[in-house]
């Protein structure tokens, strides 16, 4: 009976919202908070939350410890949006370019946020320490180590370069520790690969913290996190804090890397049924690429969920129905190939809920969230931010 | 001389701007209006730009015949931003939830703008008939006709549903013509295939066209419009306009498909480099997929273009050098497979601009244009919009 549980309204409160637009379980959202946290209790580590993914200082509040942070943040632009919104202990967690440090500076005078920067190279900390001493604030420095290959990062086995960086930055900035993200833990489901990847991490960190410590420098922290490891972390011993943040709000990537269930992702897109090309088996709604991004990620994983998972008004999702392709403002539903479900009624203007690849990306085509809690929206409105 | 080149700031006008950041050469988009709209005089149709593409005031003004129009919206928050701006003459060229019905009419009510709809069956006339009785406001309709399969629209050949659609509007709406988009012409790049599309497309609307006035029903517009279509047909015999948009800006895929070259696009967005991984020859800079949209559209055809092609801050390609991957905030920057080039040398801190792999997309994902003209930035900032 799909269709009557599709068209059923009731009284959800989703009646008065203009389609696309984006829906916030804030109930979902507060779990997933909560399981991490317990998560990290236990293994004796401090979350200081990526707000990349949510970009909105209602969810920074649910996820941090304190009022003040410890957050992370991947634009300057958050930094300024969350030190605005009170948040004072911050790592601006992308390679610095020296052309932002006077707005780094600017950061945390105006708003007396203790904002630090992540660099790797000695090019870097030659400019910080130059910037630190001519503006009279040692800017606080986390040296970036590659983890995996994945991105960035010095080899943690080059003693020769972490060295060389620390005692460049020891002439006017702080060195405030070390930041890895094994960012290619994102291509793994496999549970046993996956504590591998974060003992991997975690092993890498603490061998730059030793590094680092055993020439008398400085390194307090020993920050890692990516949401597959935290989630698969067997123990964190070395490691004072983890940086993750796509787990507050979860999609179907990490849930085909085991990072989350599908009945945990707290980020779905509200769309309208506008038509039907009934002959090929396709329904089309408004939630094209523009409302759920262009991300493809599960599209290199087992299970390939199209643009998302189609799911009725309530968030359930309607047996083997996926966002089969999506044009800007169109999407077009379709069952996975060899499904045995039958394509089910939705006529036009029915209502229907979208479970995105990615939430970072399709979070980003939006600016604010529509807040379900109880399974109701009682018109509660959350911000969030975009840009640089 | 790469590094030269790209160093080499001179009096540019880009050394004050935060990356990344998107950089719209105006003098490119005049060309590449006056292109087209020497192309469809010529043909003698009209031209109603598309402005999905744009988002922008300044843009829309440039690409239409006049300041109120016409023009084609993807969203009735464009169409609410351009009526604001003193267009009067619109198609929201999507097809109509019969919820978004009252905030038609009240665009056009309070701007007194001809905002036009879209739709593809009976359902939708009857609602849309039914809505303009009870507010007294005919509203006008374009009947959707599928020119290729590729997304929404009536069969051209079937006249019972055309002729349905066409009686159920006669009861209180206004039947203005009839619309098209040959979508599927994306996915070609040969000239004959294209110009076969293009003809396609022409038929099918002259066909439906045909059968609506056969009928006694009214079919005074009869619109196609796809980039590709517009730039390869031959003749446009039975048509009276054009809504193409992408045109105007072009990018990596229309130049994969054939519509652009690549020294005519129009966009690209301004990096700086962060760092280096020398021994994978990667170079990472602060423009990732946030900042590039996720779109791979080029990953379909006969040449990838990975995240896009780098260029110098002059906006020249630099050989063989591409964004090989993305992060949400980071580009990695490498030679293509099998490149004869050797990587540049292009320290921390250089500037760097990116051809994207579609306007559309990564225009998306910013909030104003940086306008270069004659080579030079000067200040001057254009406004777009995004959202519903």
């Amino acid at each position: 009976m799909v269709d009557e549980r599709a068209q059923a309204s009731g009284d959800d409160g989703l009646d008065g919202l203009e389609t696309p637009c984006l829906i916030l379980d804030a109930d979902r959202l507060k779990a997933n908070v909560d399981g991490m946290r317990r998560r990290l209790d236990k293994l004796g580590v401090a979350l200081r939350p990526h707000l990349k993914t949510a970009k909105s200082l209602p969810v920074a509040r649910m996820a941090m410890s304190r009022p003040d942070g410890p957050a992370t943040v991947s634009t300057l632009r958050e930094a300024e949006y969350f030190a605005e919104g009170g948040v004072r202990d911050m790592i601006y967690a992308v390679g610095i370019a020296p052309q932002k440090l006077d707005r780094v500076g600017a950061i945390r005078r105006r708003c007396t946020a203790d904002l630090a920067i992540v660099l790797d190279s000695r090019a870097q900390a030659e400019a910080v320490a130059l910037w630190s001493r001519r503006a009279g604030d040692a800017l606080p420095v986390l040296i970036e180590v590659d983890a995996d290959g994945h991105r960035s990062g010095v080899d943690p086995r080059d003693a020769e370069q972490l060295r060389a960086i620390g005692d460049a930055l020891a002439e006017g900035a702080e060195l405030r520790g070390v930041l890895l993200h094994a960012g290619d833990s994102y291509g793994l489901s496999d549970p046993v690969a996956l504590r591998a990847a974060a003992e991997a991490e975690r092993s890498a960190a603490v061998a730059a913290a030793s590094i680092l410590r055993d020439a008398g420098l400085p390194c307090p922290t020993v920050s890692i996190g990516s949401t597959p490891t935290a989630r698969y972390a067997a123990h964190l011993e070395g490691i004072t804090e983890v940086r993750a943040g796509v787990f507050m709000i979860g999609d179907l990537f990490q849930a085909g890397v085991g990072s989350c269930a599908v009945e945990e992702i707290a980020l779905t897109v509200l769309t309208t049924v506008i038509g039907h090309q009934h002959q090929k088996g396709w329904i089309i709604t408004d939630a094209g690429w523009m409302a759920l991004s262009r991300d493809r990620g599960t599209a290199r994983q087992a299970i390939d969920q199209g643009y998302g998972i189609v799911c009725d008004r309530a968030g359930r999702p309607l047996e083997d129905l996926i966002v089969r392709d999506a044009n800007q403002e169109h999407g077009i539903l379709a069952l996975r190939a060899g499904a045995s479900a039958a394509l089910p009624d939705l006529p036009i203007g029915t209502r229907l809920r979208i479970l995105p690849n990615h939430a970072c990306a399709t979070g980003a085509q939006h600016d604010r969230y529509h807040v379900v809690a109880e399974g109701r929206h009682k018109g509660e409105i959350w911000p969030r931010i975009n840009g640089w």
